[in-house]
């Protein structure tokens, strides 16, 4: 309204009115995200600070988020902008996958070093591991089994097997990715490859609690205060070979993040999205969503809804599920969907239309939402009914959805206060970890030097105001989160 | 108006409705520039003939709107959309300069070859050209002048010269276009470098003739049928050193244009944009702009108005030279203004707000508007005040501001109708020719499958509603269009 107005009034001007041009350019400001914010006197202190920051960075000739996140990372890590955004209480994580939670580096050091831990090679050339008190039964199209220990203790060096495993597990590379990954169908399967090694590993039981133990303490470490987590809900398995289901599974999170919680009372929790591949057939979909509404309905605190992963392009749309997804509205069953959504490129094809039968299923949020402004209703709908879209700006670049992320559509969705939130997706898998790194991007990428504390804090509040969580909760940590962002913005300022 | 009620109606469902995604689904799809467009059965023939030929486009491995182009160009030369786009009636073309209309080859085997051209190498290596009928002075920092005559008079094969000579004259290269031009710096250099190399061979008065003759058939031979030209108006010079000053190089482009508009009855005609470097100061502006309005005054119907051109970065921003832009509405005199705004991703630095400015200070059109969905207010005041934005895809592209053409800001703008016009800026520089090289990158990068036969000719309509003809004009450029038009979507069918 505030801009039809000014609209009018120019049409009327000769020359241009600088009072008019003020005006204008404060409209456009205060329309991005965190652009009505007021700020206290710390946090203006503080911006100021962060605007000089940027000034550096910005007319650097090797600036970070228009380069590969692989090449960008070492620069990042150099950022003061980044070291800030490291101790910047930032919310909660909202799109994060049960597997690629915590760095390679752990994996390989502590996990592949336990006893009993088995491995093949396949010829791809890849690998696959095992945990087994006996020697593990032969793996199709995989080499023998090799006890990890015993290989070990012949080597008198290491490094060169840990470093072969470790390129394994994750994308990340020393390499030019442009050359490692010439397209999205190539970093695809690779993407999907370092899942299969990373399998063997993680469903093993002990791993499995440690390694989600391990992921809390990584976001916690990261001052991310609250985690909604994509979870398979695989059969994990014990030594002897026997499995757990579904159920324990999902016991086995609420369990732990219950026994972090009580160690780290800054730490307000974690709740699971249950998530299928969308590449299976309309019956497994169905009876995912069975499940869930059961999982739903035992875990009701716990449990925040249900989720298709997998490669968009490749799989099913949304609408070839209709009747499945349908299923907890018809028995009136509370379900929240939390879809992935518009992450290709594709323009027109049956899976671009992801985004808007999302919307119509009724979705809470959208996981990724890329193609989001080449859809102007979805855009609008998921305006007025609030659905967050769930931004991953190092995901969407790896996975080469966008080359310089400040063409990131994103950018031009904070501009217009779109409901964003910024997450990770894979941090393992992209070289990166907790929230920072894509924080970085965003704030420095999407925004240039428009961005500022307003917008972060905006973000920031944005990751609880789109949560799953009740009403109340959102209160309980918003406070929570209030106590440590009053903190963070007195103490910055000081130490510089 | 029917998003909001859809919206609501959406809200109340339980299981999603096919009536009412059918119904979002078509109302999207006529949001976008063409959507509403009504279609005959030849266009709808078509249409159908397009779709097929887009399916198997799409699907290919190497899609050339994610390539860069000087890859991609060979396989767009193969693509049967892009002949098809080549015989389609593009209507006008909106943003070409004047030194970058005409491939290079000609300038090669034809401009190079004349009798008294004059060579030297400068150390970047690059050349600079003369003609002259005596010896010319040197040149500072270029070797000593050759007469190309003599020159290749003594060589066996001059193949090596003209290859050398030709990669001189443009940007185009067969190298990896990343590795030639690895930042946005280095390939604004060599591109100001090129027009440097062209320059003494374009402003050859007998030369700039044959040029623009030469640059208006090939335009129209790419079925282009009116031209807006920016043009710098430089001094041209004659065999004996003597030179002409402006009004005589605006009064030669006319009655050139008068000469081919005679001997090509369906092509409309041209006009001419005068353009000023923007790194100039403010006092050459402002005379620039002075001399702008006397030669719109006499030359009412030829001269459309006035812009500055040159990297933004780099430059002043238009607000800086305000008086001097102001200087036409303070006199009462009329001087529309085509100003290039937003060709940059430095968010919020002072050149980011030329957007606002130019519409400020009552711009006809905007170039390029690379920026334009980072500013929301700038964005819809362009699209109240009917400001179409020129799209040239592969200039932005070359430059380095995107590289997967389907990630162009463009594609959001079509999808909304925003006004646009789809030009080519400096084919010869980009390896390009006429317009429909840059029409494929949109009519397939920007639209993926949804852009259909209503949006080209939604294209092609705009290119002569936004241009710079009086209304009458437009009417008579609709007709001839229409006419070629109707003969098109009814022969290309028969065809296939
Ligand atoms: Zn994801
Ligand atoms: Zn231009």
């Amino acid at each position: 309204v505030a801009c039809v107005f000014m609209c009018c009034l120019i049409g009327t001007l000769s020359s241009p009115d600088p009072r008019v041009r003020k005006a204008l350019i404060e409209l456009e400001a205060s329309m991005q995200t965190g652009g009505q914010m007021v700020l206290t006197d710390a946090e203006q202190r503080l911006d100021a600070l962060l605007f000089e920051m940027k000034q550096e960075e910005i007319f650097r000739r090797d600036f970070p988020p228009a380069m590969h996140f692989f090449s960008a990372k070492r620069l990042i890590q150099r950022s003061p902008i980044f070291s800030l955004l490291q101790k910047m209480p930032k919310g909660g994580a909202l799109h994060v996958h049960d597997f690629a939670m915590v760095d390679v580096e752990w994996l390989v050091k502590n996990v592949t070093y336990r006893p009993h831990c088995y491995m093949c090679s396949t010829d791809e050339p890849s690998f696959r591991f095992i945990f087994s008190s006996q020697w593990p039964k032969p793996l199709p199209r995989c080499s023998p089994w090799v006890l990890l220990e015993n290989l070990r203790s012949k080597m008198v060096n290491t490094t060169d097997l840990d470093n072969s495993i470790r390129g394994n597990l994750t994308l990340f590379t020393d390499q030019d990715p442009e050359v490692a990954f010439p397209s999205q169908d190539v970093v695809w399967d690779r993407f999907e490859q370092a899942f299969r090694v990373v399998w063997g590993l993680v469903t093993y039981a002990p791993v499995f609690r440690d390694y989600y133990y391990q992921g809390l303490t990584q976001f916690y470490t990261d001052n991310v205060m609250y985690l909604e987590l994509r979870a398979l809900l695989p059969e994990v398995y014990e030594l002897d070979g026997s499995t757990h289901d579904r159920a324990w599974t999902l016991k086995t999170y609420q369990d732990i993040t219950t026994q972090f919680v009580s160690k780290h009372p800054d730490f307000f929790g974690a709740r699971i999205i249950f998530t299928n591949h969308r590449q299976a057939n309309r019956s497994v979909v169905a009876e995912a969503v069975e499940e869930a509404m059961k999982l739903k309905k035992d875990f009701p605190d716990f449990m925040a809804g249900f989720d298709l992963v997998g490669r968009e392009d490749q799989g099913k749309p949304l609408w070839y599920f209709r009747d499945a997804l349908s299923l907890p509205a018809e028995k009136g069953v509370t379900l929240p969907y939390f879809f992935h959504a518009g992450e290709t490129d594709l323009e027109g094809t049956e899976v671009d239309q992801n985004l808007l039968d999302a919307l119509l299923l009724n979705t809470s949020r959208i996981g990724h939402g890329f193609a989001l402004v080449r859809h102007p209703v979805a855009k609008d709908l998921s305006r007025k009914k609030g659905v967050a879209v769930e931004v991953c700006p190092i995901s969407n670049q790896v996975l080469k959805l966008v080359k310089d992320l400040r063409n990131h559509p994103a950018a031009a969705l904070m501009l217009e206060n779109h409901p964003v939130v910024i997450s990770s997706d894979d941090p393992a898998m992209f070289g990166a970890s907790g929230l920072s790194y894509d924080f970085y991007e965003a704030f420095v990428g999407f925004g240039g030097i428009k961005s500022h504390i307003g917008s972060l804090k905006q973000l920031a509040i944005n990751s609880i105001r789109y949560s799953s969580l009740s009403p109340q909760q959102q209160k309980e940590a918003l406070v929570l989160w209030q106590k440590r962002w009053n903190t963070f913005v007195t103490e910055i300022p000081l130490n510089h």
